[in-house]
């Protein structure tokens, strides 16, 4: 018979649980047989002494086993996954998604809603007028068997261990640190059924992990998980020092996706979309190497199929495809505000934490869960680090529902720009990829 | 306006609370506005990153004035008290109390009952037939008035903060933290009322801190935490590997203790009364050096004064006085059952530990909190580490309430004892004391 106590001092003690007691710690968690105050100073104790590969995967797997496990085994093809950390502009999933789908991979994906300078796929894809994200899991695996792709809201009784434990984190300060954000991540996306998954680990002042060290950590121990529960896991860390793409705000972002699917929108956005779909289409068995999937991402970005493979999945989930051949349907805010440099220079940084913010008071993203949203706001920039502009010259664009509101960015946003009088260089978007075998400097 | 998952980050990164900040967290505590789980987590953040002397000394002065404070600046001369942090065999307090009430010391003695493999001084009091420890305030106060000296249950709501966080410590693999011991210990001593606060700070096998560098950290944390309360407080540092004197068992102690008031009992049990009553007469304003106080201690010790102190003091609190001459009043248990030695040898170790243990199996202690004791059983020494015995010789005595207990206990205690082939030397007893001024080796 295990005792919460002896399994809380073990880990403060920095001695190894086996998988027996973690799995008691976290199933007594959910059953209210270990209480709060045990798991958070548990928790905290985690914090300090870290976890092991076996612990971290067997704490992963309990959790999974806390609740249902979508089985995707009866779809055509391997079913794969991806999931990014969280940044600012991270439009990624829209396009990558169709993408992979059109490339023969089916993708039944769970998302979730933005939170903090953070923004999600599930608010995105409703500025389309019409789309539905909010299925049960029949339908789910329906459209999936039926056009290759479905992008939903969570359809399951998924990883309750996870909703209680993060809830419990979230309120005690122990929601920084590598094993739980880890195994809380990777625990979702066993859970979703994927065979494949690969992570877009986001490293810079707009990511969750400020320095490469931390996000080349959680990376390898992501990796590790899935490897060790049997699913082929390869993890991208990508710089999010500044936002990614241009656009901002939740049909902004819709805008520049549609743009990236049409083989156009910007370099950065476009970079990274065959990076990670390259690497899936070849964990997917669909390419032989990742060079392989690279040409087959970029010759179906460039064909329409992509795009085509978008408009289904807009169609499917009753929303007006038209908007991939007129933007125009989206929703525009009433108010844009250009933002101007004052003297000629390089562009040295575009702070993404400060733009992230400034998006979020201009009401594109939420201060809090079930906060309201507006999905017509944000910020589109039209300079990136590297590039010259003149005095006098817009760098960004406020899209705001009022004057004040615009205003009140613009200010905020005054900071976020730094000039420099010296050339500054274009930055590097991929960092590395991890994979089990090890890390390779990209 | 505090946040508790503020002031938990901060701990947990090291960085040093506010007195404002850690008023918060206790008051909060005790409002119930800061959780439980928030509590655990924060103190599980203390255990690995300590606190500093402000930081305890914040934490301390919250906790007193989370309930009643004693205000015993009404009595004549200044009011005194002595805390041990625990060990078997452990009488001090019955010797120390009157004695240093003989030398004229008012003592208000809040005492506690034993737990686990130490005993505590309420139970041992309560072996005299009639003596009772229950009275409110102001009977404590009247009596000291009267005699000198009472000892009682604690009459008043004193530091209900520490209560609520001991027993969240005691189900979160929290207790073993040196500043949440200290501040535990020492805003129980400073609500108590005294001026001047000695501190029996016991170090090994039987002891809570098991190493003299715990010890004296957590003899140095609370001396600090005394000055900066304005009381004057020592530390003696003494070694708990073999039990205190030969006495282990509420009655058999009591017995001791009274030899003791006699100028008889075991030499380290005299030792370490004339150590500590030294001090207190000292920091009490009635020695003018520690070296003057031995010698009124000694003195008191016997000439009767303590003694008479004594029977002063069971009188008052509806004891049999006569116990103080005919210690046969005292309860006796049944069984009385020998162990010998089966072969010549010198006592090496005798483990405290193990003897306390075997007292709880006869019943003296509790295993948990509320459980009866039977005063009349423990376990009689005949022998010290240093001691030779003969082949046959007897080295202790269990008193059992039945035959089975004895063998069991007897069983137990194999183990306890060590002999060497080899002359063993007596150990120290005294292993330092800590002065605001540091730490004097012994």
């Amino acid at each position: 018979m295990f005792r919460p106590y002896d399994i809380i001092l073990k880990t403060r003690r920095g001695k190894e649980l086996t998988p027996a007691e973690i799995d008691y710690l976290i199933q007594g968690f959910v059953r209210g047989e270990v209480h709060d105050y045990q798991m958070s100073a548990w928790a905290m104790a985690v914090c300090f002494q870290g976890m092991s590969g076996p612990e971290v995967a067997a704490l992963t797997a309990s959790m999974v086993n806390s609740g249902e496990v979508v089985d995707l085994n009866g779809l055509p093809g391997m079913p794969v996954d991806k999931h990014s950390t969280g940044g600012v502009g991270d439009k990624t999933t829209l396009v990558l998604i169709p993408l992979v789908a059109s490339c023969g991979l089916p993708v039944a994906k769970m998302s979730g809603r933005g939170l903090g300078h953070t923004g999600g796929t599930l608010d995105k894809l409703e500025s389309i007028p019409g789309l539905r994200v909010e299925m049960d899991r029949s339908a789910l695996l329906e459209q999936v068997d039926e056009i290759g792709l479905a992008v939903a809201g969570q359809t399951a009784n998924l990883v309750p261990a996870d909703k209680k434990l993060y809830a419990l984190r979230d309120v005690t300060a122990t929601v920084d640190s590598t094993p739980l954000i880890a195994s809380s991540i990777m625990s979702k996306k066993i859970a979703g059924g994927a065979r494949a998954i690969v992570l877009d680990v986001k490293v810079g002042r707009g990511a969750f992990m400020a320095n490469l060290e931390d996000a080349r950590e959680l990376a390898r121990t992501m990796v590790e998980i899935g490897q060790r529960a049997g699913r082929d896991t390869r993890a991208v860390l990508s710089s999010m020092d500044q936002p990614l793409g241009r656009a901002i705000g939740n049909s902004l972002e819709v805008r520049e996706a549609i743009s990236a699917l049409k083989g156009q929108g910007p370099d950065d956005l476009r970079e990274l979309c065959l990076t990670l779909g390259s690497i899936i289409c070849h964990l997917g068995g669909i390419a032989g190497t990742v060079d392989e999937g690279i040409e087959m991402c970029r010759q179906n970005l460039d064909n329409g199929k992509a795009l085509a493979k978008m408009a289904a999945l807009i169609r499917a989930q009753g929303g007006n495809a038209a908007v991939c051949e007129d933007d125009s349907i989206l929703p525009e805010a009433p108010v844009q505000y250009q933002l101007t440099v004052d003297r000629v220079g390089w562009v040295e940084t575009i702070d993404a934490l400060a733009v992230g913010t400034a998006a979020v008071g201009l009401g594109a993203g939420r201060v809090k869960k079930g906060d309201p949203i507006d999905h017509r706001t944000g910020v589109m920039l039209h300079a990136k680090v590297g590039d010259r502009l003149e005095s006098g010259e817009p760098w960004a664009t406020v899209h705001a529902a009022t004057q004040d509101a615009a205003e009140e960015a613009a200010a905020a946003l005054k900071e976020a720009l730094a000039l420099s009088d010296v050339r500054a260089d274009k930055p590097q978007l991929i960092l590395g990829t991890v994979s089990p075998e090890g890390e390779v400097e990209a």
